[in-house]
């Protein structure tokens, strides 16, 4: 048998348990990346879009014939969409101080991750992405959200949108208002908007599930970060009651009298939501899961952050999901055992998976595509809807609430769906219809992977031998299991 | 006959004068500009360069794998260029406030000369390249040096080199001379370097030719924008005396008295020059002409910007460069019906074409691959040496002093060349040897090519129909000739 990615459970020695099997994959992909962004030199590479029949083109791409784009653009400054790559580009930006579960890295230290980002983004809904790591430090090294602003306002004239990521909090608030307030383009908080949109997504399905409302039920948020403040925001537009809601950070219940909230103008966002929900002024999380319909937890990771009698003590047909990574609050089947009736988790080795993936792709596609001046809340519900609505017309139940990145179309059919909006809300430059974006997602996903394949198969990207991860896999297999 | 951009002088009716051709030619590049960027909306792309064997894949190129790359490069920043694309990218960087011919465009008018650069970077020595036309008006709606200043070095963290391109004088000094002193990656300025580098190596040659030494030829330079007063700056590197050095901008010579000069500190460039250079003060260019062995003219376009006379009362084996564009400030026939030895332009359709593209390819690539703090003035001479070698182990003669950029070897040769220099100077963080930069480099090309060709071969990039130029050029053709 030969080793690949797919097979690399089936060489596990026997009588491995689960939490030594989820060691080993988390050792070994780690290890796997170190040496493979190394053998590649990076992930993500700039090549042409455009033929070159003879270097007569040149002529044409370059001088004398470019000067009549650099004219139509001068006269028309959008027409850049059209004239150059802007329309199909976005710019994933940080300033890498939260790397994802790695806090600080440094200002080159998210190249990793948003080229990561920007090879999903092609991969899955053929948009564009350059990885662009800010040095937004200071003269005491503190990085500065003002800074990152000027920084993604010098840069819209080239790009279609922003993507903003791994930004730390507060200032990560601070950055995303200003610059969907100041600029002419989409700017998109994926850590919080695209989490937001999921976790929307799955919740619309669940509820339908177990036959509950969204005006109805009892929201608890455990956390109360970018992500969540921006899944309460998200619930309360799409009709949740905010006297039913509940949100938790490390110090306890928001409230309108958690002082320390107030005096923080910076969490201004905390401090609303602890003026619009929580009127009981619930204090311990253990009072607010009694009797609630719905737990979202974005919180520290397992596995017993939540605890199994908080669970116990919900409504019946509970709905828990517990995203932390790597280890969710609670383990599904714990969850299950104290009578959850959905469980959904950020990993993939369990069913219901809570991925940004499934979300932004699709989005910034239809956003570039009706060349949209920004994302609303409207649009980013929108997607939650489409996610939720294409789950459901596949394979749809308790442990399948959400589609899964391998399902092609459903990167065609948000991008539709949230460009559709787009117009609805005048909010897009281009009068698009809804075949004409999903066909032409399609079109270029297929095209992008026909082209990932043409390379592997022809030898440019070259593939890594399988002894190589034979080998790493027996170096974790040994660290690991004694 | 199928036609093609190769042979459409055929097709050019009988009778047709020299300068009816050119001006078909130019609006018939123009015209296809337009729609053909307008056709695949942009000519560059992102894609992936690293390998997709299944979705597991993803577990290895974004979370959890990539934390290691996260972490590893937290550890030491220097490691961004091994592991991600960093160490292949290059930004090119503009204002768009002179935007080749057009002047300024408005901050997305360079995106095609930008994104044309980078498409001659990759094509012709494998080098990354994003266009980012930056937004550096102030309230004012005035461009600000500073603002690009800042930019820039926010970005540092993300690219493994800085191209400026079309920043209008005098800011276009400004935002060099910080870079270069303040940034820890090579920052080029490719209007006045890599000019300045192409046309110290074809003077090089035309000197061997005319059988005449640096140290003794009296030169005249007409016009001093930033691209002349640059290659002043490299003759007087390369051994040219000061006291035979001539400099004209439209106000007359450079030279001590020139108040004006002395009075705009923003000019400070010109004004060093106006102290080193031209001692008897030599105010009006006929005089300065008579017994020059070479002029150097980066003026206003001609035919007539430099007179028949002045060319008649240079030394015997006079070398004239009149590199304005589209139109030479005197045609080369004119030139050597006035006696000139060897005449360069800025033109492919007369011999000895000046063309920046031969330059900074292999200069950027060679710095990359040595991973460059700079790009001191010794790598850029010892690129214009590297170019001149390279052309005299061809054909050379009068007519041809420089390498064309067909000839895909010279990228290699000029990057190995500035790579070893960079490592002889200090200013390399890597050690690497000539044939390791040289195979690198030519691997890069051949691999970037092979991919264009497959993507050309399997309709992925589709070629536009030879009705649409036979059309276009219908059309000029019939403006033109009456």
């Amino acid at each position: 048998m030969k080793i690949s990615l797919e097979n690399i459970e089936q060489l596990f020695p026997e009588g491995i348990s689960e939490e030594e099997k989820a060691k080993v994959k988390t050792l070994f992909f780690k290890e796997m990346a170190i040496q493979m962004h190394e053998f590649y030199k990076g992930k993500i590479q700039v090549l042409p879009k455009a033929g070159l029949y003879g270097f007569n083109w040149f002529n044409v791409w370059y001088t004398p014939g470019v000067s009549s784009v650099s004219t139509a653009i001068r006269d028309q400054q959008d027409r850049s969409f059209d004239l150059s790559n802007r329309g199909n580009l976005v710019a994933v930006v940080s300033d890498s101080t939260r790397v994802l579960g790695d806090g600080d890295c440094g200002p080159s230290g998210g190249l990793g991750v948003m080229e990561g980002k920007a090879y999903l983004m092609k991969y899955l809904a053929g948009v564009d992405g350059i990885a662009l790591c800010v040095d937004n430090r200071d003269e005491n090294k503190k990085p500065s959200p003002d800074k990152i602003i000027d920084f993604v306002k010098m840069l819209q004239p080239s790009v279609g949108a922003v993507n903003l990521e791994d930004i730390s909090q507060p200032d990560c608030y601070k950055v995303l208002d200003v610059l969907r307030r100041d600029c002419e383009i989409p700017v998109w908080h994926d850590d919080a908007q695209g989490t937001a949109c999921v976790i929307l997504a799955g919740l619309i399905n669940a509820l339908i599930l177990a036959e509950k409302k969204m005006e109805d039920v009892k929201i608890v948020l455990f956390g109360a970060g970018a992500s969540n403040t921006t899944v309460a925001k998200l619930l309360l537009l799409s009709g949740a009651n905010p006297d039913n809601i509940v949100l938790f950070d490390s110090k306890g219940g928001l409230h309108k009298n958690r002082k320390d909230i107030k005096d923080s103008p910076k969490f201004y966002i905390k401090w609303e939501l602890c003026q619009k929900t929580n009127p009981q002024c619930f204090n311990h999380i253990e009072d607010a899961m009694k009797g609630a319909d719905v737990l979202i937890s974005l919180s520290q990771p397992g596995p017993d952050t939540v605890k199994k009698d908080w669970v116990k003590s919900m409504n019946e047909k509970a709905i828990v999901f517990t995203c932390a990574n790597p280890v969710p609050e609670i383990y599904p089947y714990a969850a299950k055992e104290a009578g959850a009736f959905i469980v959904a988790t950020g990993r993939g080795d369990f069913p219901n998976q809570v991925n940004n993936s499934l979300g932004f792709p699709g989005i910034l596609k239809g956003a570039l595509l009706c060349k949209a001046r920004q994302i609303t809340d409207g649009m980013a519900i929108r997607a939650a809807e489409s996610l939720a609505e294409f789950a459901r017309q596949r394979d749809f139940h308790a442990d399948k609430i959400l589609p899964t990145m391998d399902e092609l179309e459903v990167f065609a059919q948000v991008a539709a769906d949230v460009a559709m909006q787009a117009v609805k809300e005048g909010v897009a430059r281009t009068k698009v219809c809804f075949d004409q974006v999903y066909n032409t997602t399609l079109y270029d996903i297929k095209q992008t992977r026909k082209t990932i394949d043409l390379m592997m198969d022809n030898d440019i990207i070259k593939e890594p031998s399988a002894d190589i991860i034979q080998d790493i896999l027996n170096k974790v297999i040994k660290q690991v299991v004694r």
